[in-house]
């Protein structure tokens, strides 16, 4: 089958078969198919659309183009909680060990971070010796050994999805829901879950801003994760300010196990109530917990006891990372690093935060990247206790900054005051989960 | 402005700017756009369409990329006509001898074949030593010497269409009619032409099959060209059989000097009525004759005379081709070549020609190329006289078969006789001349 045939179908608006499917991702894969014969197909998907049918043979397509995990030696229901990504959304780091102690294997393969979104692989590395390039070997043992794993993702794994990514985020064919739900799926489909948790982002740091759309997306993934056999659920989360207190990677991973301590502080405490409860429908979808208020209670219990903790200590150790930082995650705040509040230059409430520009702002002096090439800076970032709805007065911090030189400081810093909108009227706090899809 | 914001705006359905087209057509030119994002751009004008104002800024940025020729130094109105393609479509090489004989300059730029239909260039190159790589100096002392100059785009010649048209090829965004018009005109007004001829095909051979279609085909190009000054007409012609008598490069030559010297075959009856009809419409427009009967009349005279014989002779020794075929153009007939008659296995008469099938055969012993990079057999090609409406019997010759081994006539005889569509009832000959725009 010429490329050409099954681009000028899709072009014509007509429904492929999952064989001319298949045909291309083979293409992809085997590079039989050119780039720009990739991206012409592409953006005829994304004008043109795909049937559920089709949608269902992407996936398919590209999660078989690779390898997919075989689990069923480890004897525990395995479970993963993914996130569409967001701006201080570091859960994983809680959930992960969490979960493990329960009982349920966290098979966990993340990505770096891209854009004003962090990524889960980024923020461990802030953890020194951590090693997050296991094989697929080092990947089982460990996951038997306490429960859970983190991951990159191996070049065996959907493989035609970073090709196909690179090319729409090139080409302008990114916010396409079936092409989205195609990527992120065929790559956790490939961990051999029994169990899938969304966290469904929305508002202004989220990919997806408007709540329908966010809806639509997690629908769109719950019908194909359970179409495929998985137990599929999606939460779909407030990213419209930045979640929990920090934004950074090594001060997310701060806040992180100052949460396994139970020593929550009441800025971080969005992150454990939003992993506290994607953490309790992962167990109750798991059959470990009848229903969700007793999950919520074996989670707290977990954390208060200290068994999370200890379930992330020794990942930590098994990952090769120096497990010091259990006992003193203060390690993680880098002594090079400069700190400077951000004021505020008017008084009244907030009433919104472009939590986009946040993001944007952190990743401009180090904290993510631009491009996939670029090194992160572990050590900046950004710290802040103020949520929409609070009051503030002129004069008042903001924030913290957490920068390496004077430079990035001057300018960064009234992107980050000008993402405030501070209006007179008294504004209301926002919800942090919106829906359960 | 990055690419991905003019994608996004096509692939919404909006209209772009000048500006915009402009960018991306400096994109295609300088590399800065990688060709997925052409392909990805070119694929949302197809499926979005592209309004007429979109399509005449798309022509004058691809024109205006490139050089343009001013051949205002050269006193003569200046006309060249364009055929959208065909086979056995040869009237080039009648049609600027006869005109320049009359009095009106023909720069003519021309192409190479690709896939069923035969190019221009590649005729000119079964004339021993004829050189088509004319520098624009030459070009323009060969049209001040003769009247006319053939030969190849250079690379100066709408830089952007040679990328575009490729990757077009590849990715299933041909049959697009502001495409194909920006394709064709952005050449052909780079000419410095008063006036264009254009000779749109239709039917069987043709890349538009359907006679609605090169109405509208021919309806673009003429308001383009009407768009930038130049007096522009349309013949819709008839591709549904081949043109003339001969179809492989040199014998298509053979067939033109042949007309020429008027010693015209019955079967190349309709290339010499063509390219009067496309002559005479040439003249009119360039203010030369007052109506179309005085215009044919001065062209019959000019053939009767010899002039057109002699403009002809004095091109092939300026192009440093051996004039000698002028005389002698039996010499164009190589010795190598093989000859075999395609026999009919039933009774009737000539309903239907696939002429792509007829095209596509004599392409794949060498006729032509299905890529840009393959060479051509001049020697190879096909004569028939047997048209639509003719009365053909069993064991009657189709036509004769020109080949160079005798694989080549085992591989094609079978789909050359395949092409021919024989049936009981009587069927009526097709028009040549279908309608003028």
């Amino acid at each position: 089958m010429r490329p050409q045939e099954i681009i000028a179908k899709k072009r014509d608006g007509r429904e492929l078969t999952a064989e001319e499917i298949g045909a291309f991702i083979d293409g992809v894969c085997d590079s039989s198919w050119a780039d720009y014969q990739i991206s012409a197909l592409v953006m005829a998907m994304f004008i043109r659309g795909l049937s559920d049918t089709e949608g269902e043979a992407l996936v398919r397509s590209m999660l078989y183009s690779g390898e997919v995990l075989d689990l069923s030696d480890i004897d525990m229901p395995k479970a993963d909680k993914h996130s569409t990504g967001g701006v201080g959304d570091k859960t994983s780091l809680v959930i992960a060990p969490l979960v493990a102690a329960c009982g349920v294997a966290v098979p966990m393969i993340s990505g770096r971070g891209l854009g004003h979104t962090g990524g889960t692989l980024d923020k461990l590395e802030s953890i020194p010796g951590f090693n997050v390039n296991l094989s697929t070997q080092e990947f089982r043992v460990i996951i038997k050994r306490c429960g859970f794993a983190m991951s990159g993702q191996t070049a065996d794994i959907a493989p035609a999805d970073k090709k196909i990514y690179a090319l729409r985020d090139a080409t302008a064919t990114v916010p396409y829901i079936p092409l989205i739900v195609a990527s992120i799926m065929s790559k956790k489909l490939a961990e051999g879950l029994d169990v899938l948790v969304l966290d469904v982002k929305t508002g202004s740091g989220a990919f997806m801003k408007e709540l329908c759309d966010s809806e639509k997306l997690a629908a769109a993934m719950v019908r194909t994760g359970e179409h495929f056999g998985v137990r599929t659920q999606a939460v779909v989360s407030d990213m419209g300010q930045p979640l929990g207190k920090y934004v950074g990677n090594a001060l997310e991973v701060y806040e992180c196990i100052k949460i396994l301590r139970n020593e929550i502080e009441p800025a971080a405490m969005p992150t454990w109530e939003l992993s506290l409860e994607l953490s309790a429908r992962m167990l109750v979808l798991s059959g470990i917990a009848a229903d969700l208020d007793s999950a919520r209670a074996m989670c707290t219990a977990k954390l208060e006891s200290g068994l999370a903790l200890e379930r992330f200590r020794l990942n930590v150790e098994c990952q090769n990372g120096d497990a010091a930082v259990c006992d003193n995650p203060e390690m993680l705040l880098d002594g090079g690093i400069m700190k400077r509040e951000i004021i505020a230059e008017s008084d009244g409430f907030i009433a919104d935060i472009d939590t986009l520009a946040i993001g944007n702002a952190i990743c401009e002096i180090g904290g993510g990247r631009t491009k996939a090439e670029d090194e992160v800076d572990p050590g900046v970032g950004f710290a802040t206790e103020l949520k929409i709805g609070d009051q503030i007065g002129s004069g008042d911090p903001i924030g913290i900054l957490f920068f390496r030189n004077r430079d990035q400081f001057d300018t960064i810093s009234s992107k980050l005051a000008g993402a405030y909108s501070i209006v007179q009227e008294p504004s209301h706090p926002i919800q942090l989960i919106r829906e359960v899809i």
